[in-house]
């Protein structure tokens, strides 16, 4: 008999069936024992009124792995509907007790014991859910962008030298040199601008990052893309709007069970999301809060918050982007704004007043990058590999960056950006 | 005027356009010049006839960057049907010579200086067709297993413990103390199986290679599956070989161009492939080659190409499973056959006589996994968070991996797997 998942029972109420999964727990009354059984697709209770067997069972841990041949039988008041009487149960791996008691609707343990026991706490079903929402957020901004002519690449994660940042990069061995762990795919995808124009790519990045912060990771995964041939970072907006939307849409289309258990309330993305020039939103600031922020090189976290909600307020939507920050606090690789050349052709995009996505139009002439590279006191020569696309014809181009947890702890408001991590990394934590 | 691409132009015949790309190369004549310019959708050529834009254009170099208004007139003998004349040439970024020639049919220079302009010799169209069979394989690799209900993960690239193989593996400074880079994702795909059920992910992985040969990288990208609440083995390949049906429909259905550019046969993959034990394998190499193998613990290539044209001849297959591998040679998770315990459930998948893929069965029950590594002289202590989903309740279950770059070689026979990968690392190449 071929086993059939939870979710498929209601379409064979009255027959004989086998499902197999996790003792997720089991009650005992007087004469009866119930087992709840979980597989990936939901819950079924197990009716055993066979004294031998309730004697069986009742040995049974938590996690136990069990396979279940027996009748559906309709049950109103049951989840779905049915549940699965005259049980023959076969186990197939036995569990010892649980470090994480998985059968609360929510977990109660601190978050550093969750951790500790990811193999375990990862299998309740609000954790799965949780991950479900990140799988189908990377889909949807794969497709959206997909449908929009990109191709996607894989880069090289061990690079050779530590140019981006210089500071919080991760050192190995090399075959006896060093090299370094990449902190992004920039230097490669806007290469590979040179070669299929519209780029993207879904991986891991690495910081050796070293605040212990519940914002902060050594390990993430980003979600690029970079795009030529734009007229400048209004163009690359356009296509960083489609990519939230893709991934709103993803969720959506492909995690609705989990939307509906986490009881999420998704963003709508407008088609035009609010753009407010960096300076015009510090005028924001100083008029609604008093606070003189006029002049400062970057935003504040509580004024971003200000701005999402001035955002809400104002224009109905849970996004807007922040265009225009000051060249002083971006890359050397910025574009900046032709007309003020002190400010940039950059961008950050809010979701729910909290930093999503940082993004913007790029240098593409190798004399700017090489004149910018020299203000800022750095030595061409260390770029050379990057700078030869730059040296044999680049188009005016742009892009942008989502942190994929980043991305799903706003969505489930979660306080610490490890909730959204299956395996997280930081200054402290290496396993499991 | 929007910018409109090459493969658009014969929808705009009579009309005047705006296109932009890369000026492939140009051709003098006494009073014209031809300029064959490039984007991501092909090559169109541009009639220079006003002799001071022929001066002005005389002077760039190939692979300047240009946008370009002209008239769309047909021509039957151009490519695409079109020509553009009368043009206005804007120059958005000049060039340098470039180190290779773009305009041959083929790339002629060595394999180590195209890799060492990679930025410059990946943008011919031959090398750019190689690496969007690669995104449309890694992309019908998910589809597939989307449609099966698998969820897609990412798992961490930094490890605590360099168990799986012990050598070849990169040593980082991690914030002070030893940390690792993950050689595959397979303890945290076997412990997601506790989780999901069935999981996949496409992601890098590392090995420090001492080998420097043309089938060895230090960095690739692994395209891995686990699957729970299987059988045994023969269910494990009935996943994989819809994995590979899945690839090979992406290559067809979002890489048709690049398939036809590059003149490829694709292969078909039966619904069922051919599956070989690996003694039986052994009988039929030294019935049909005279070779004394059988007894040897592995095959050697080539007789895995013996076995390839085999299926071919006796089965009309490109692809053969080879099941069934002695246990000696196979990694301590991998479940033995409990007929022939000498003998594992383990597989690999030739393809066109070469190893494409490696999965398998894997022990599921704590007590064996512990067993196992003992037998092998490791300590159980090593493998805490490891053996952690298994002392919790493991359905039976396997996976598979498959090597994207190492795929797509074989698809387009490339002698050397670095042709297949973007920005490849090996011993002695870390740059670009």
């Amino acid at each position: 008999m071929q086993r059939i998942h939870v979710h498929e029972l209601p379409q064979h109420e009255g027959e004989r069936v086998r499902v197999a999964g996790w003792l997720h727990l089991q009650r005992r009354l007087s004469r009866l024992t119930f087992l709840l059984l979980r597989d990936c697709t939901g819950m079924v209770q197990v009716i055993v009124e066979n004294p031998g067997l309730i004697a069986e069972v009742a040995s049974l841990q938590p996690e136990s792995v069990l396979e279940v041949e027996a009748s559906v039988v309709g049950a109103t008041q049951a989840p779905g509907g049915v549940e699965l009487h005259e049980p023959i149960v076969r186990v197939l791996s036995t569990a010892e007790a649980p470090p994480i008691d998985l059968r609360r609707p929510a977990l109660k343990e601190q978050l550093s014991t969750q951790l500790d026991h990811a193999p375990v706490s990862l299998r309740h079903p609000r954790r799965r859910a949780v991950f479900a929402l990140a799988a189908a957020s990377i889909a949807g901004f794969r497709a959206s962008l997909d449908g929009l002519g990109f191709t996607e690449i894989q880069t090289p994660k061990i690079v050779g030298s530590a140019t981006e940042s210089g500071a919080d990069v991760f050192v190995l061995d090399y075959f006896g040199r060093p090299a370094y762990l990449a902190q992004s795919p920039q230097f490669y995808k806007q290469t590979m601008v040179g070669v299929f124009e519209r780029v993207y790519e879904t991986g891991p990045v690495f910081r050796a990052e070293p605040h212990d912060t519940p914002r902060h990771l050594a390990e993430y995964v980003s979600l690029d893309a970079e795009v030529g041939f734009v007229h400048d970072h209004f163009d690359v907006m356009r296509f960083a709007r489609e990519s939230v939307a893709g991934m709103v849409d993803g969720v959506r289309t492909r995690a609705d069970a989990a939307v509906g258990l986490l009881e999420l309330q998704l963003p709508e993305v407008p088609e035009e999301i609010p753009v407010v020039h960096f300076s015009q939103a510090q005028q924001l600031i100083e008029a609604g809060t008093g606070d003189r922020v006029c002049g400062e090189p970057d935003l504040a976290p509580a004024h971003e918050r200000w701005i999402g909600q001035w955002a809400r307020r104002e224009h109905g939507s849970d996004f807007v982007f922040v265009a225009g920050y000051p060249m002083v606090k971006r890359p050397f690789y910025t574009h900046p704004d032709p007309a003020r050349p002190e400010f940039s052709n950059s961008f950050d995009l809010l979701f729910r007043g909290l930093e999503l996505m940082t993004g913007g139009q790029r240098l593409h002439r190798y004399e700017d990058s090489v004149a910018a590279l020299a203000a800022r006191g750095e030595r061409p020569e260390a770029y050379v590999g990057y700078l030869e696309a730059f040296r044999h014809g680049m188009p005016p181009h742009g892009g942008f960056a989502i942190g994929l947890e980043r991305w799903v702890a706003r969505l489930v408001e979660a306080a610490n950006i490890r909730e959204t991590t299956l395996f997280p990394r930081d200054r402290t934590r290496l396993a499991p």
